[in-house]
């Protein structure tokens, strides 16, 4: 192959077919830029633009106020004593679980626990072992078994697991477990818990402090209208030493985030749309109340809402009983939902899907939630006599 | 505190005061977005805004054409069997290292490599042996210094450093290396080695399998005309499967990358820009002759190029006596400099400095080089009889 112009012309601007659409993939509903974010992005989208003004170390620059934002508003948000702007939720994880634990040491957390948590351990060098939950149709997750799992850990290998971690909500069900009486459980046996909030942390109130959480992680890209990648990190005074540790080459660079992370668009972006997150989050309630209307649209289609119920968040998994049946009639099956949804402008369950797919209804509104409800009804209406 | 609406207004919406500029940053020069990226950052910028279409492999992502990218084109482009995108130069070197390094192994890097790289091995809990460079005026490398630091490191170890790392070029004095004498030096102990190439993919042309790297790092927001933060990581096909190497907990996803890296408007913006980046590469010649024709021009005001000269990259080191002796005379002397250049809008000498700044010529071009070398002569000549 040879890069000539022909073959380059694959690249360059590439239009994005789904802009425009109702989109409800639950990763795509809470990194919608708002207005101040999209006038952001094109004024520090240079790679490096905010490092103009950096004198060494990127969380103390004052023009444009990142300082501000990470030393001053960030920790009030997280109800953490201290926070970063990190690379990703993932990367605020792997951060954490990299400064607290060593290879070999061991990590407990909830059975529905995201992938990226595993992967996190796993580069770490971690064993794991999962708190389970209760199964289908709830999958609840009891807290006491954190205590069952790390007992068990002392059991194996003679002391307590470095650190626990809990989803906040989980990205399956969008289940919201008992994150403080699983704080108070697992610092029972000393043991610090990380909250994953990749799904709460700027949709929903979180509050590391009122939880009793030592480690708060959140995701720009995918709950704080942010352009990413990018994420947050709140850690307690207590373990902020040992996860900012600097390096003994270059005394500003803090080991774990390799110097520097975002600087450029991803950090203004989340600044940009911070004032808007901050007063979406005193709108919890609201949300909630939306995705309890839309379950319940959906419930009176003969769907089935797995996880809690009522529901207490905006992601949420469905088993359509209607659409199946639709699928094993038709031709090409497995492809119709997908195509009749994309006829009328709505994206974010997967191809291919229709009996079970999850789903969210954050920041959508009434109006257009309406809309795929409306929708769904005149799908399973027309397919009704085929 | 309180996130209250007063306090939430220091956020938001802010301008970019140096928007405009001529930018001569070595940070910047190379960064600066093209109109297609411009065009990408507005239609990708939302959080997950490329993973519409993911089947659960980022990499393998059809529409738009990631796939393409990483598995056809930027192999191609950096002269290697594989290669990914990821969250920037410094995470490139730090999976690596992390892949192919223990704690307690040894890394041979040159004595002008960037913090990152000192950083990243830290992290990764390597000790490091730094081969000499020769000091000012020219601060040479010879490539024998490795196989000088690989013997040392075996007589005190007794086994090889897991890797050994060329700057290329630094980021202090521009100097190119002879990369290639180098990697069959490192060869010759069998000691991979890493090529950090953050000031030249994107900039200059560099092949792996030419120069014989096994792992060469690039990034975007520093030379690939991409929005930050992000990278790019080449690896041969013998250390892919080491570095490459896929979860247990998910076989869909590689642990050093965590799963997912760039997944918005970074990779789209290197995607966009990536046609151009690579017709800018084939003018290199160009962009050394500017760069040499800036060099001489400053040199004939008396200042001083340190590093190779005449020099082979557009980031140049200069010791400048001219504006020292003015510092030494004025009033707040060391904020003269900054001031003068900040009213004839060029940026990019950090504040405070002038006896010795490196600056960047890169793309900046003849005619707007001509502003800096004018108004540098007229700042001379403005404070020559203070």
């Amino acid at each position: 192959m040879t890069l000539d112009d022909s073959y380059l012309q694959k690249f360059g601007f590439i239009k994005r077919e789904t802009l425009g659409s109702i989109n409800i993939d639950p990763l795509q509903t809470g990194g919608l830029l708002t207005e101040a974010a999209k006038q952001a992005l094109m004024e520090w989208g240079d790679g490096y633009s905010v490092c103009d003004y950096c004198a060494g170390v990127l969380d103390l620059v004052k023009k444009p106020p990142i300082q501000e934002f990470v030393h001053g508003a960030l920790p009030e948000f997280l109800g953490c004593d201290e926070a970063r702007v990190t690379n990703g939720a993932r990367e605020s994880k792997f951060a954490v679980m990299h400064s607290m634990g060593k290879p070999g040491d061991w990590l407990v957390l909830d059975g529905l626990a995201h992938y990226s948590s595993y992967v996190a351990a796993e580069r770490t060098g971690l064993n794991i072992k999962a708190v389970p939950h209760s199964g289908s149709p709830e999958y609840k997750l009891d807290p006491e078994g954190y205590g069952t799992a790390i007992e068990e850990v002392i059991r194996e290998s003679g002391k307590p697991p470095a650190l626990a971690l809990i989803t906040y909500p989980d990205g399956s069900y969008g289940n919201v477990p008992d994150a403080k009486k699983i704080a108070s459980i697992c610092h029972e046996y000393d043991v610090p818990l990380l909250l994953n909030g990749a799904y709460a942390v700027g949709r929903m109130p979180v509050n590391g402090k009122e939880i009793g959480a030592d480690f708060v992680v959140g995701s720009g890209h995918k709950s704080m209208a942010a352009s990413g990648p990018v994420g947050v990190l709140g850690v307690s005074g207590e373990y902020a030493p040992t996860v900012f540790r600097r390096s003994v080459h270059n005394k500003a660079k803090e080991i774990e985030l390799l110097g520097c992370t975002a600087r450029g668009a991803t950090i203004m972006t989340m600044i940009a749309s911070f004032p808007e997150v901050v007063k979406r989050v005193r709108n919890w309630d609201q949300e909630v109340e939306d995705a309890r209307w839309f379950s319940s649209k959906l419930q009176d289609m003969g769907f089935i809402q797995r996880g809690q119920n009522p529901h207490s968040h905006d992601l949420m998994f469905f088993e359509a009983p209607g659409f199946y049946e639709i699928s094993q009639k038709v031709k090409k099956g497995r492809y119709f939902l997908y195509k009749e949804l994309k006829s009328r402008k709505i994206h974010g369950i997967k191809s291919g899907l229709t009996r079970y797919f999850k789903l969210s209804t954050f920041g959508v509104g009434r109006e257009k939630l309406g809309v795929v409800v409306d929708s769904f009804e005149e799908i399973l209406k027309k397919y009704e006599d085929v």
